[in-house]
């Protein structure tokens, strides 16, 4: 297994895991656009949306939700944006989709722009915010 | 029903309709990242991922794949990428994800950053597109 998006769905990588289920983990972002930046990652290796088995797809949405409404009790952001760049724009070669919370005044195009390791997070910064969200995620029922 | 998105959606307003079942509705975008730039809308009225009944989720990632695997035939893009921008980012104050082929070369930081108007494109264009994506379903068997 020497895709890394596989490790680190699979947990053969440090990442701070704040779902997971048979199908899907999420992770934070180590170079987060804004704290709580989490990728959605499949364990089995996949690239684009069109080649996921039901269980998996559905697994996504999942996450998405669950994600989605811990970051709003948490954060309160002005919003949120779900992406996923696909092929020659996935970087890691291994289907990964952003769950971004986001502010007002913050220019977005700065995301596919600017060097993202300007970002780059203490783990124990990322470790808090995994704290955080896992509360929560708890105190909502949904872990 | 005054929302735009729900007029849209439920074809009360003229639109380029690519594929639709009884949750979501695909139009063409108007103003085009690339030629075959899709919007997946849900009939009923939705701001955020988290507030989707299962089946209309379910809906959501069916349109996904078919409509990526369509584009992937037609277009052979480099890449495609799937946004939804929530709340204070959703201009048209209704959910709606954007699937969008990309090629090589072409800077994405735009899409949040330009006018969009810029890329407004005719109705006949936007109906040729159309015809040319539902034949690629039609031949895929998902349509």
């Amino acid at each position: 297994m020497k895709c890394l998006g596989c490790q680190l769905a699979n947990q053969l990588e440090p990442a701070q895991v704040v779902w997971e289920n048979n199908e899907v983990c999420c992770i934070l972002d180590h170079n987060p656009y804004n704290e709580g930046h989490v990728l959605v990652l499949p364990k089995r290796h996949v690239r684009y949306f069109d080649e996921f088995d039901e269980h998996t797809a559905s697994s996504v949405m999942k996450a998405i939700t669950i994600i989605t409404r811990a970051m709003k009790e948490l954060f309160q952001p002005d919003g949120i944006t779900i992406c996923q760049n696909g092929g020659l724009f996935d970087e890691l070669t291994h289907f990964h989709l952003h769950i971004i919370p986001r502010y007002e005044g913050q220019d977005f195009a700065q995301f596919y722009a600017e060097d993202h390791e300007l970002h780059a997070t203490e783990e124990k910064q990322l470790k808090e915010t995994k704290i955080k969200l896992i509360k929560v995620m708890q105190k909502q029922g949904t872990c």
